[in-house]
């Protein structure tokens, strides 16, 4: 396991450690220095930080990983890109992108001199500095590290569709131990070695976390070495704390891996075996905080999780400082850096030139790679809706034909993929696999069903994966769309936390280029959830995106498939956003024609004057909507309404850009008070029919003039296995209580329309009883069509508009 | 690998294939018919169901272990628990507990005949039923598996001191891709065969997800075996199709798993070697929807993804019919129920006894099992608070002190632990190792640190495996504590979604007892994360837990150690809840004596009298708080007007109880809208600083009379690296920004202290020079005290009280 061969010289191995110490100097430097970064003056109290932060542990290790990889680099022009799993070790990361030159080609101000160093030092983790871990700021970077878990997930992203990139990951032991990480081994069964390009996993066991010793640094070897084999791993073990022999250790291990990397893509790439490799990766066990005080105040430190964060603090204590000078002075910083402070040549001639440098990789900075998707007119793949309400689509799958000519029109410059956790059938995007196979390296049988190395529609069963994938992969300028149940993606909250940081921080950073929206299609959404029951029922993510930096959440709520569409090319066309679109796969009501459609989701929100009565009078109420089920239940509700108070002004609000509803200093989408009044009046009832949790609309709105007025049904936790209507019924978002809450709420009608109220109860007694006989909705519900004709002209009427039988015998999902 | 021996006779094998016939029969019968459960007439249309709904594909291998598991309960009086990974299974999971008797047991109108069995089919995924898959309703379950992920880490949570418990736990090759499930095969390195109880992974390789094959059935079984080597487990392999010999081969590896794990817990328990065992798994390999149709309509069926749901639906469609019948008829359910409808007791003699079966066991309703905690009194913990604002404390630590000493009062009764992701020491909770070591079962080294088998702090750094483990505990009935960093805690969203149904629906399952609350300590909370930046500020997960169900959620924002005191307290003696508790770790100004931080946290909101200058009339503002750090900020910020405008008069209001502040239909803790007012008042304005997202308090007070006033400072998604007071300016929550928040909303004010603002804009200005200069607050932040003295009598005042000093050289953590 271990490589045999000595591919250093002595000479090499002097110069090699030099630029470590290098390194590791500056390392600890920008933990602890203010001024004085060369010690060119004997420390003082006064050149140090008041508050120290910082990562030590980590960051001798990954320094040494990077020197060793700038050796490949510079030996076979190797185009690699670094994540740093262990974010926390910026010092590190910085330092080595300070000596080779390119922190300075972004940051001019840090220059390589005494000067430069100053500031390099000082902003470590100072107020207007960076953060102590590898972020946008960092050159380089595509992955922040501060929530540990999706540095391999992220290095195979970057590695899909680039066929010249080798994605080198390395991953703290620490890390290894989260789910995310655990599951990412396998992404090698989703990895074409013809025309992917590559991912070396460098598991760093340094044995410690904050407090505990790590798991997989406490196991006997032999199950160490199976774990990887189990994963489909070859581990080539780097392992010991002389510098000397380490050196020489890792030189030759990363000869043998990128050896046996070559290896699989030239045979692969020679049209040879398609069978799925075993690829190369390394473990490098050293010690925690290497080269760092052996003992502080007596106590161990060095291998040892005192030297997690800042192996010592407290500089007024007896001895601190001069520990911490004598620390510093070990490095020889006099022998590495000339007098003005540049690092000497020849140990700078370690790194690589130009964009070989891992700090310069473009890829790093996705954005300037990035090419605009060929998105295919939508018009063919809209539904022809001659007249709202008659017709029914299932949004998903005609949306799945787009996706499939999308991925036909962008297959030949490979940027484009569709992932999903094994729910792209039952999501009914089948349609996209006519352009691409699911990505499967793994063994294959004859009776497999659309399976192919080079395949662009990603599934596995790990929300984690898909979305780390995914990250990785716009991270690097290509471009994504997921679809997920709406009940299960709340398992990457997390992840979308850490993107939504990522882009808002990226964004202050000049030289940082918009990278792709994240894009969500989340379906089999709450309102269709009746036979999977209540664990599948969740509308929340949406409440947690709208928490995000305004400039970068936005959902959508189409109301049927014609809007569906519309979102979704602007959500492929949009940037540095996080879009969520929230549409059914079921058999649903269609409203509006291609045109109509376009121009309800240009305005985001609007009134639906050929469902309203108002006809230009200041309505009795407005009947608001936002999601399909909903939508269809407000309309529902209109028809009885108009059919049993006729002179009642309606006026119907359909939302599908849910942050219109926002102030305009809360959201860039929000209307201004103005337009949202002309909307929903000043003073009348609002019965407004939503998708997710009631109170989110009224944490949108409550500064609305009207907010008061607002009566939102939406979802209320209440757990059901019955059918698609009576889950609206339990949760009050049926027309029957949209009916009922308007008699209630419209003044002029208490009284006037009990008579409508008492149908309505009665209906609902009755809809019980039939549901609990029958076991599905009553003919009225399931048959309801929109009842008005709203187009006198030579194009087919309700009437005669044949509405498809509704799924009801169709397996659940 | 395999298992060689041949436990079973021929009649035997005969026997108990008659019993999975059975189950299987009344597994399809579940999922297909409404009514001729037993097919006493010929199938017709009428006798299916309108909606197929349920998973066939997981269910016979489920039905296969079940049946497994009851001979050696049978013949060993082996006390196990069965999770079951693939909930879906539930038609199988359901039949096997009707079939040993217990689900009559707990519904009674089930019975064992005809009418029972016609209930059964017709209840499963119909309306006013049961949900299709294992759930509260399910006998024996502690597992729903909608979400899948979690079972093996229940099971080990489950295992823990339970030294007589087996858990069997089934994990589907789905489910084995997640994350979450990949991370909770190392949980054998924290299970002490001497005082814990065993578990049992029973990885099911059926072949397929919903479209998809699964990656470990199509990895080579050299990597396969590795890989569970790798976890450190000795796997047993079961593979095959033909019911007879995979009858004999199940009974042997069952027979040689459980001998492996009563050698294991006999050696350990004889005072033997404490090394980690190689704990036994079993690996059954079987087809996917087994004994299910070989091909529908011409595709292949069984053992391909195509069983994964209903293998077939449309009973209209032509032969489709005939197809169900046969299958159900190749059960040949003639010869296994007699002409009642009643399993031939030849069979039913399959099934264990009483309390022996796996749906019958105890530990599967944790809640008749639990025991109140012995709570030790906090008085002893409590900071004594002279005057309030003066003496700083470690709330976090503090509260460490009085966990160790609960810990030490329920050691002897094993039923508390403390979790947490690797963080305990930095969350402050150090005291408790001093009554209980880690659980560590890997390796360990003379110079560890509090490491041992039989520990009862759980540290592994996975948010899902921790959060995993202590579900699994408390819903055995026992109690837990978990601590996590707040930036974190959003990894386990959907696990607190999923647990928040489970408590919701327990609830309404009249034989579920209640369990102990699932406690969150969330610290190194978003206001003290300025050093390790922006991806560490996030005070989302709060808004997450109170959408939940109301029953269910609960919020506390404990201004100071006190309060914590009361607050954990609480929460620790409560049951069904899910609570949350957000506190600082850092050193903080101490507040409330004990008498009267138990008074306040027992309102849950109150008037700060000590700091209001209203003095029994209307006041100018409210100045509200809610959280450590806005407490704080806010008192400085009455500070400043007091001295500003001495005639101001100003009521402090401070919240531990966030959902006080939801209406009382909202929530049963929101106050009525009398109380409400009466702290709040009509029309004054409310300048609120608040812990967490601004937007949370007006979506819990938007129906309040004086909600349009209320004027929220919180976190706004504005990333920094600073210092923790340049952290609240940054949002706006700083003591400046209030005060001119103040002016700019107390009409009076707004010329008349135009001065002041004045100063509070020159003092923002000055704050950042030094804050740039000096890389820490200003010293008139650092050391502010709350300058008033309250107690005019002998106790200390602050002007004799020694602020300690401030840890700002402590390492960051």
């Amino acid at each position: 396991m271990s490589p045999r061969t000595k591919p250093l010289s002595e000479e090499q191995i002097a110069l090699f450690d030099k630029w470590w110490q290098a390194a590791n100097y500056l390392s600890v430097a920008q933990i602890y220095l203010l001024a004085n970064p060369l010690l060119r003056q004997p420390l003082k109290r006064e050149h140090t930080k008041p508050r120290l932060l910082g990562h030590w542990g980590t960051t001798p290790g990954l320094n040494f990983i990077y020197l060793h990889l700038n050796r490949i680099i510079r030996d076979h022009a190797r185009n690699i890109l670094f994540i740093a799993g262990p974010g926390h070790g910026a010092p590190g990361v910085v330092a080595s992108t300070y000596l080779e030159g390119t922190y300075t080609d972004f940051f001019p101000d840090v220059t390589q001199d005494l000067d430069g160093l100053a500031l390099l030092v000082r902003q470590f983790s100072f107020p207007g500095g960076i953060p102590s871990h590898a972020a946008p700021t960092t050159p380089g970077s595509i992955h922040e590290g501060g929530e540990l878990g999706y540095s391999l997930s992220h290095a195979y992203g970057a590695a899909f569709d680039n066929p010249d990139l080798t994605v080198a990951c390395v991953i703290g032991d620490g890390e290894a131990e989260t789910g995310p990480l655990a599951a990412a081994w396998h992404s090698n069964k989703f990895l074409d070695p013809a025309t992917d390009g590559a991912v070396l996993p460098i598991l760093h066991l340094n044995g410690y976390k904050i407090a505990n010793p790590t798991v997989l640094a406490r196991i006997p070897q032999t199950e160490l070495l199976a774990l990887f084999h189990g994963y489909g791993y070859a581990p080539i073990l780097v392992e010991g704390h002389e510098p000397g022999p380490m050196h020489q250790k890792m030189a030759a291990a990363m000869d043998e891996a990128f050896a046996a990397i070559a290896a699989i893509q030239h045979a692969a790439r020679q049209g040879g075996t398609p069978a799925r490799p075993t690829w190369p990766m390394i473990i490098l066990r050293s010690p925690k905080g290497w080269t760092g005080p052996k003992t502080v105040d007596g106590q161990r430190t060095e291998g040892y999780w005192r030297s997690h964060q800042v192996p010592f603090s407290d500089l007024d204590k007896p001895g601190h400082l001069a520990l911490l000078e004598n620390w510093l002075r070990s490095y020889r910083p006099e022998t590495l850096f000339d007098d003005n402070g540049t690092l000497h040549a020849d140990i700078r001639a370690l790194a690589p030139q130009g964009e070989l440098r891992m700090s310069a990789n473009p890829h790093a900075n996705g954005g300037v790679l990035k090419k605009p998707l060929h998105l295919p007119d939508i018009a063919e793949h809209c539904v022809p809706v001659a007249s709202p309400g008659v017709l029914t689509a299932e949004s998903t799958r005609v949306l799945g034909t787009w996706l499939r000519d999308v991925m036909r029109a962008n297959l030949a410059a490979r940027n484009f993929r569709v992932w999903s956790p094994d729910e792209n059938n039952s999501n009914r995007l089948t349609a996209v696999l006519d352009a691409s196979p699911r990505t499967w390296m793994a063994e294959t049988y004859a009776y497999d069903d659309h399976l192919a190395p080079d395949g662009h529609v990603m599934e596995i069963l790990s929300e984690h994966t898909c979305q780390g994938w995914l990250e990785g992969y716009l991270l690097t300028g290509r471009h994504g769309f997921f679809s997920c149940y709406e009940a299960f993606i709340p398992i990457v909250d997390s992840m979308v936390n850490q993107h939504a940081k990522w882009l808002k921080t990226a964004r202050e950073v000049p030289w940082r280029q918009p990278i792709a929206s994240l894009n969500y299609l989340l379906t089999s959404h709450v309102w269709r959830q009746d036979h999977n029951g209540f664990s599948h029922q969740d509308p929340g993510f949406i409440d947690h995106v709208i928490n995000k930096k305004a400039d970068i959440a936005r959902v959508y709520l189409p109301p049927d498939a014609n809007t569906l569409l519309c979102v979704a090319r602007h959500c492929l066309e949009s940037w540095n956003r996080i879009n969520v679109i929230v549409a059914g796969k079921q058999p649903e009501l269609q409203w509006l024609d291609p045109d109509a459609a376009q121009a309800h989701c240009t305005q985001g929100i609007g009134i639906w004057e050929w469902a309203s009565t108002d006809r230009g009078h200041e309505p009795d109420l407005v009947m608001a909507c936002a999601g399909d089920v909903p939508t269809m239940e407000a309309l529902a509700a209109v028809d009885i309404l108009r059919r049993a108070i006729p002179d009642l002004k309606i006026r119907v609000v359909n939302v599908v850009d849910l942050l219109t509803l926002a102030s305009p200093e809360q959201h860039p989408h929000g209307l201004d008070d103005a337009t949202f009044d002309s909307l929903f009046t000043l003073n009348r009832p609002v019965i407004f029919a939503f998708h997710g949790y009631p109170q989110l609309i009224h944490k949108l709105i409550y500064k609305r003039a009207n907010a008061l007025n607002f009566h939102v049904h939406g979802f209320q936790e209440e757990g059901t296995t019955t059918t698609p209507f009576d889950m609206t019924v339990i949760n009050h978002l049926d027309r029957y209580h949209l009916v009922l809450n308007t008699i209630r709420h419209v003044p002029t009608l208490t009284e006037r329309a009990a008579y409508a109220a008492q149908a309505m109860r009665d209906r609902l007694v009755e809809h019980r009883r039939y549901v609990d006989s029958h076991g599905q909705d009553m003919p009225e519900i399931r048959d309801w069509v929109w009842p008005f004709h709203t187009r006198p002209d030579n194009s087919p009427s309700a009437g005669s508009a044949e509405p498809q039988a509704r799924a009801n015998g169709a397996p659940p999902d």
